[in-house]
């Protein structure tokens, strides 16, 4: 009646609204990849060259697409063994959505600037900011079920620490920042990794 | 048989079509960050100067995305014990869609033209328009659930009242008028605010 | 076993999969809203006398958004008592939603060149193929339950004459046509004109 | 406990994530559909030229259209009777949508270079792609039901063999490729070949 709890968002909406968030933002990311400008007709030899020297959109697509759907994938984890949805998860999702939505500028960023040491910090942080919005929601989570009996995810862990650890290297050299970006992406993708994640409720 | 209740659309897929909506205009909204025109290659402190240039575009991206969130927050609120969608409340329903999936364009006017009076007032027109349309909801809900005992809702009387009177101070102060509206988007996340608007039918 | 009848689409992923096209397609309509090209910075008058001359975007803009609010509706509607969705629902179904996600060019047609005669034409004639295409999803879905009592629906008759005349009208006077198309929104949004496409299955 | 199974991403969400991005990839694909520049304002008969001079995209929206919305069917016929979501299918189903969504670029590449020898094997190289990402679908969705009889499906043999063919005699005849992604798309619009992936778990 009088306690915060009444207020309850129905878990079914809250996930249907983030899987419609998490899919457009994840499918989005094509629309930054750009071809480079040209006067039309090119020759096929032209083409070729153009559809190759722009690799670094692919690999920063693969990357982006990878990271969010990992996101994604741990993000039902988290959600999959909980029961209620309070005001706090609901609004610690909107900001960890607001963050994930953000990331076709971030992409875009690389894209405009090349693989440069500013696109990759601002890329870096980016994906800072979604570790801790990840974690603020995982907090939210266990206020609401205090019984839970993990402390903290490898996530929160990993993300909190890796990041801004891969952003400082790819100031230096943003290849290898990026590259360290695609590793964690693969080092979440492990099953033990989202395992981690599932709050035991 | 001959009423208009037996047009009662599926409220699974109402929801799914609004959510649908929400998370497509509420994602929308980054593409209409733009980074300043320029001629690569540029140099690292100018990729610099000018993501932080951008600064107003990244604050109306939070402030819209904090609406738009809150606005589905709501909705979900109030169609949360109601059983019965009635005709009058799908169209209701997607006259506050067509406003909602507006305020991307609204938000490009900011992007473009910057924080000046027109832009301000006319993002809290479109504001205030979105409120109009969330009570035309309401009053539709209502008139299908008589025994609803709420005679108006706070986001209501708020709503007609604060994005007119925001967007004026807008007019004279613009940066003003734009932190009024994110005052707005707080306001309204207080959860008996939300709670304010659930019907009980 | 043998027959076509054992490839059933879930009617739930069907839905799901239409009110996400149906949504986006609504969404991205605000894409085609556009500024007229300036060099900044302008006068606050200069973006007033702006913001008011696209006015025939927002109308196009408004009578879309209703038409394909409407059509969703009516799908709604016409699938609600259907049980199986057969493969010649599911193929006619996708049929029907490419048409619609077209509309977002035909809009695009019509804010770049103006309401001329073209392009009210064109966006007539794509409005008279998805009036085909929706006429081609009820045959199936009577062909599928063949003891329906509808012979044909009120959409069917009033879309396969009405757009095309509408067009004509357009062709000679442009912004008559384009009411006409607003006007033919309103009528799909009576209840009974919707309750007339609901099968008795 | 301690096996992989016991993470198991619900099949709805699964299902919801795959239908967000089936059909915002595929509604996407209409903003590749570019009237050619020109000088405001033009005439009608020039209006009318430029309107049917890009009759390739159109035909190259509709090819790629058909082609996700049978993609879709087939995940759906694929999934249809699996109970089961394993890490290893989420995974490989993530791969699948990542190159499902890329195609509004392959189909960019269409637009922007015209129907081209370059542009057609670019566009069959993503197709065929997406054949192998779906047979690691369909390999991943075995491993976890052994008991499964189907031994191959049709779409991965045919696909492996069948777009790099196309692609092929598209670098020679770039017309006839486009032509031939129009039969196979039809060929697997046939509802034995859409019954021939449906799992017997």
């Amino acid at each position: 009646m009088s306690g915060t709890n009444d207020f309850n968002l129905s878990k079914g909406r809250l996930e249907s609204f983030s899987d419609g968030v998490f899919a457009i933002a994840i499918t989005l990311l094509i629309l930054e990849v750009h071809l480079p400008p040209f006067r039309a007709p090119i020759s096929g030899a032209r083409q070729l060259s153009d559809l190759m020297t722009i690799w670094p959109q692919y690999l920063v697509y693969f990357v982006t697409f990878a990271t969010i759907g990992i996101m994604w994938l741990n993000q039902h984890a988290l959600l999959k063994n909980v029961e209620r949805i309070t005001h706090g998860v609901a609004l610690a999702n909107l900001l960890l959505l607001s963050l994930v939505a953000f990331l076709p500028f971030a992409t875009e960023v690389l894209g405009r600037y090349g693989i440069t040491s500013i696109a990759i910090v601002y890329y870096g942080l980016t994906m800072t900011l979604i570790s801790i919005a990840y974690n603020v929601v995982y907090w939210q989570v266990v206020v609401a079920h205090p019984h839970c009996k993990n402390g903290m995810t490898l996530w929160g862990v990993v993300g909190f620490t890796a990041y801004p650890l891969v952003s400082l290297v790819g100031y230096f050299v943003p290849i290898v920042g990026l590259a360290g970006m695609g590793v964690l992406a693969l080092f979440y993708m492990q099953p033990r990794n989202v395992r981690a994640v599932m709050l035991d409720v």
